[in-house]
């Protein structure tokens, strides 16, 4: 790194920043332990001065040793967020509010940007298709980079697409399947190709789980996936636990960045302390590594620096801050991602569905009768407590769960609109709107399953084989 | 972990316990804090003392949150030792006597076992050869397990060895051959396979080194490697670098490894801190893997479970007691270790060689000539100031490198015994001595430079090829 502290700082980061006044902070220490002289300790002096402003005018809050930048710690292990704020990491997501998380606020804090009309109607134009139901109703609501993904791309350089799950069951529920509907359209409207990661190290690492059980999730899982619709010819997908013994070019970058991040900054990051055993300590190189294309000399015939999309829900936004912070460090591009909302459990909007609750979610196992009994018994509802009162007060579709799965699941915008007015004037009654949701749940769960049983182990295979795939860059 | 303390806890080892004590204390805190039924916390809290006192019989040291056991902390980085202890770690080695590092006394502190008469007399019985002078002279001067795998060994069963290299610079210098020497006669006399692991990925994470670089010396270093004589059908070479990417098995061993191995571990153990960057932190379990034959299913044919045996350098040492106490918790057997000592610098035994020094060392790149004035310029003398006084009074080979070096080089004992009896008398001169030592370091540094000619990239490449040893277990 340069010495001079104005020359380069303002391109700097502020968890950049942060490490570059500690090491300041430790060479002034160093120089007045070793009895320097003293104009080179003025000279350090005034550097970590200059540096520490630097810190406050980029960050707009002063250094602290030992503590990074408050925009990394607030989404942390919750310890220091402030008392009405959301947690949101990639293992919580709690909120008092029963609309659920505060997006508006969570762009602010993660410094990401909302996905506005502008930028919508910018993707309609680039790929002249309609935008998907997930960007029209703010499903997927912030960015970070996508308009530098819609400039390249409109001057022929195309990009990859970069998805994954945490295999923690064999069954996925039907929130899981959000971040890939939306991949999967992305993939065929922009037509580029699409790597898939499963963590199946990552919950190895964090539960109490065999290697071979992860392992086995994994390919479960990716049945699921597969059975979603992704083109075979363009989509790689891959275990972790797999793949890193088969490329020549993932460890290698997962070593870079290994080599740029500190125990500081995940700790900052991710909220990891001492006890944490070091598997979980170094696995978020892990996940940053396929935002590189270097990681898949396979697949893009050992083209380099190809930009990267990654769609994902905002709880994995943290991984790829971390990433976006290395990436020049290690002359690669940063990755653009498109955030999404968290899919509601069924009991409601204050915290998303978990795998290891059966009756927080609609499991893409579930029979027809399971999914009626599991929304009438467990959707939480926005309408009244009396069919009178309802009929008179009308039914709250902000926080009625129903309505909120039908905005993920129901394509028709008019129907939805409908819907929404008459629960609000109180004509349609709760359960009826909960029949709506039954009766749109119930085929595209078994179109799922249809789908899914057709997904053979052969194809599996192939989906995970290193190969080029088809697609010029 | 079983919850009663009293079934197993003999078996654990002090780190093990420690891992114990503290989580029982979290669990007690998690209790007090969550206003638990009273009886609860109070066996949680009888719990913890006797785990306490467990710690206590076992370390005889009182536990300390924070603070691992003491045979873990005072091979770290110097801060803990007690004045007048050597500092010896994987980074560094450092002691103020020219006689070189106490090695009794690392024994004791480290708890490995001296490779005594016995130990000697069942090696040469097992393999019906003579001992190598390595071990005749005391160069390996410790172990672990050694008899274990004889006993194992007379019964059949055979092992594997294992050894490595951080691969920091393109020439080598003497001193790196003293483990390669003696593991090449160990394969020879025992008739095993050997695999050699060179962390190109440590250097990359270490030093200010591209990957590539780190990489290139990997192979470099190879063929000084291959020129020591090993058994092409018999030995694997690897770069990390190179081969996590090409094995199904190594990667799985690194993460079941990391998986229970704590950041407070790595900390008591190599003194890291939170200001080093993730990859050094996770550094520990990729020297460790190898020590499990599932590391490399293709040289073993799959078959795991293989006994490892390590010869090296005593620094290494914390790499594989962190190995051998994790290797029962993921079912596998700990790998056994034979230690050397340091090879000395040419100024003398307070540190060893270093490959950064050019004049601390003989490189093997070195011209006779060069040989001749390092030996004479640098070369620290055991002699007397003048010839008057050292034929008064003899010369001290206790702390005369050039005596030291051949003890290493030179493998005729009377005559190595006959120079002793002339230096310590009087009789010989240091400028004779050093005669003797360059008469012995240039046909040893020459032949060795023949047969590296001889190492052409087709032999690094065969070597370095992941393939079935010629070996069955």
């Amino acid at each position: 790194m340069a010495d001079s502290p104005n020359c380069d700082l303002k391109s700097l980061s502020p968890l950049q920043l942060f490490e570059r006044v500690t090491e300041q902070g430790e060479k002034v220490r160093a120089l007045k332990a070793g009895k320097a002289p003293k104009d080179e300790i003025d000279a350090a002096v005034r550097m970590l001065l200059s540096l520490k402003l630097s810190y406050k005018t980029t960050t707009g809050q002063d250094y602290q040793a030992g503590l990074p930048p408050k925009d990394l710690v607030l989404i942390n292990n919750g310890t220091t967020k402030e008392e009405d704020e959301d947690l949101v990491d990639p293992w919580n997501v709690q909120t008092s509010n029963a609309k659920g998380v505060d997006y508006d606020k969570l762009i602010v804090r993660f410094g990401s940007s909302k996905i506005d009309t502008d930028l919508i109607n910018r993707i309609e134009r680039a790929t002249g298709q309609k935008p998907h139901h997930f960007l029209r109703r703010g499903i997927f609501f912030s960015h970070r980079d996508m308009d530098q993904v819609l400039d390249a791309y409109e001057n022929k350089k195309p990009f990859y697409l970069y998805t994954g799950r945490g295999p923690s069951s064999q069954a996925m529920h039907v929130g899981h399947l959000i971040p890939f509907m939306f991949t999967k359209w992305l993939q065929e409207v922009f037509d580029v190709p699409l790597v898939i990661q499963l963590t199946d190290d990552e919950k190895y690492l964090w539960k109490d789980m065999t290697i071979e059980k992860a392992y086995e999730y994994a390919r479960e899982n990716a049945k699921d996936i597969i059975a979603c619709g992704f083109d075979i010819n363009k989509t790689f997908i891959f275990s972790d636990l797999d793949y890193l013994g088969t490329s020549a070019g993932f460890y290698k970058n997962i070593v870079k960045v290994q080599k740029h991040v500190t125990f500081n900054q995940v700790k900052g990051i991710f909220g990891f302390t001492d006890s944490d055993c070091i598997g979980k300590i170094s696995f978020p190189a892990i996940q940053a590594a396929p935002s590189f294309s270097s990681s898949f000399p396979q697949i893009f015939n050992g083209k380099e620096n190809i930009q990267c999309l990654i769609p994902c829900a905002i709880d994995q936004d943290p991984y790829f801050r971390m990433t976006r912070d290395v990436a020049p460090r290690i002359g690669q591009p940063k990755p653009a991602l498109l955030h999404s909302v968290f899919f509601p459990a069924l009991q409601g909007a204050q915290t998303k569905m978990s795998a290891s609750d059966p009756n927080s979610s609609i499991f893409l196992t579930d029979t027809p009768k399971q999914i009626k009994t599991k929304i009438n018994k467990h959707a939480f509802s926005g309408g009244r407590d009396t069919i009178e009162e309802h009929r008179k007060y009308g039914g709250n579709c902000d926080v009625d769960v129903s309505f909120m799965y039908l905005t993920f699941f129901l394509e028709d915008d008019d129907r939805l609109e409908q819907l929404k007015q008459a629960y609000t004037s109180g004509e349609l009654l709760t359960g009826e709107l909960k029949k709506v949701l039954i009766e749109t749940m119930q085929p595209l769960v078994a179109a799922h399953q249809e789908r899914r049983k057709q997904v053979t182990d052969e194809i599996v295979k192939q989906f995970m084989t290193p190969r080029k795939l088809a697609f010029e860059f």
